[in-house]
């Protein structure tokens, strides 16, 4: 599969990594235990993109919504997403790290990527939803003074992020839970069954074999 | 199929009738034959989500978007979506036209649908979206006076369309093309591969029994 050329590379691809919690119970783990076994995904699928010439990808952390659940959870998907963003950051890559940056329930050591950062040779750009919230992200464009009417969208928290062409999830649920809602209006939707640190480069290989057989319309 | 009990029916169901183009090719048809033979099916889903007490059903007529196409195109749609809500008003529901009504592309005669008419035994609440864009649906949240910034999901212009919780496509697609981004934050998508003129009942028991498999989280 690994050697496939692809005619319609998406330039832009978002990643719902979801299912850390389920594959540590079916390992006898409690709940929390599955986040860190995410992190090597992570990397992994960074290296495949840089590999292919992949433009842009977005990795969905942890939103407003996920910080409601038990505070073990909570520590340590904000301990997983902290960890992943400082791999990231040694590697060749723009990175920005986007969310709710003025609450208690984003990781400090994280506020300085929220202007984007590049790292050595700048071969990728990332964007990590770390607290993110759609509305937060919407609610932005709102109370910006030098708000435009005519392109509210360019005043949406989330604007640095481009329109995504491919979203990947995994763990098999068919939904965006408030993933990037603007850049996600004319996405193509990829369902991985598996969970996330079950992750293979065949399933992304297969999400982009699909994708390369669907047309862009916009719409229209 | 059709004497499944479900356990979880879901409130509101938004329906993209997608493939009509598609359909008529295969057929021989010109492309803009297919609309027509997208009403008869419209009248099944109603009747279906009557009989199984689903509360409220959107269905995604054209949009802004859509109306960049041939003008035959453009003719067969408008009259077919008119043709569809005027069938609908013989029926017992509530019926809503949302979309950008100020326009010349939008049919005269549905102007009096863009305030909410009560028809028959008022068994469901419809929604059609004609002449429907999502910047238009959003921007309206910017230039409305009232504006209250706590809450300015309130102020979109589809603010009368709840949340929806199942989304189903027909003609293989898996994409939302621009429908109702704020309602569709949450929902569970589910795609039929045939082509909406090739409507059958069993195609949507088939989403009612994968929903019915699905929990409810709201991104918690």
């Amino acid at each position: 599969m690994s050697l496939l050329k692809f005619k319609r590379l998406p330039k832009h691809i978002g990643i719902i990594p979801d299912g850390n919690r389920r594959w540590a119970q079916s390992k006898g783990f409690a709940k929390e235990a599955g986040y860190e076994f995410g992190l090597e995904p992570g990397l992994q699928l960074y290296d495949l993109c840089v590999k292919l010439g992949v433009k842009e990808l977005t990795f969905y952390g942890f939103t407003q919504d996920n910080t409601k659940r038990p505070s073990a959870q909570r520590k340590a998907f904000q301990k997983a997403c902290t960890d992943a963003v400082k791999m990231l950051s040694q590697k060749d890559a723009s990175l920005l790290v986007i969310g709710n940056a003025a609450s208690p329930l984003f990781p400090p050591e994280l506020k300085v990527y929220t202007k984007r950062q590049v790292f050595g040779k700048d071969l990728i750009k990332i964007n990590f939803l770390v607290n993110y919230g759609w509305k937060w992200d919407l609610y932005s464009a709102l109370q910006t003074s030098s708000f435009n009417q005519t392109n509210p969208v360019k005043a949406i928290a989330s604007s640095e992020v481009s329109r995504i062409d491919l979203i990947i999830r995994w763990g098999g649920r068919r939904r965006l839970s408030g993933f990037l809602p603007i850049q996600s209006i004319y996405s193509d939707f990829y369902i991985v069954e598996d969970m996330w640190p079950d992750f293979k480069p065949d399933h992304f290989y297969e999400a982009l074999a699909w994708y390369d057989c669907q047309d862009t319309t916009l719409g229209g």
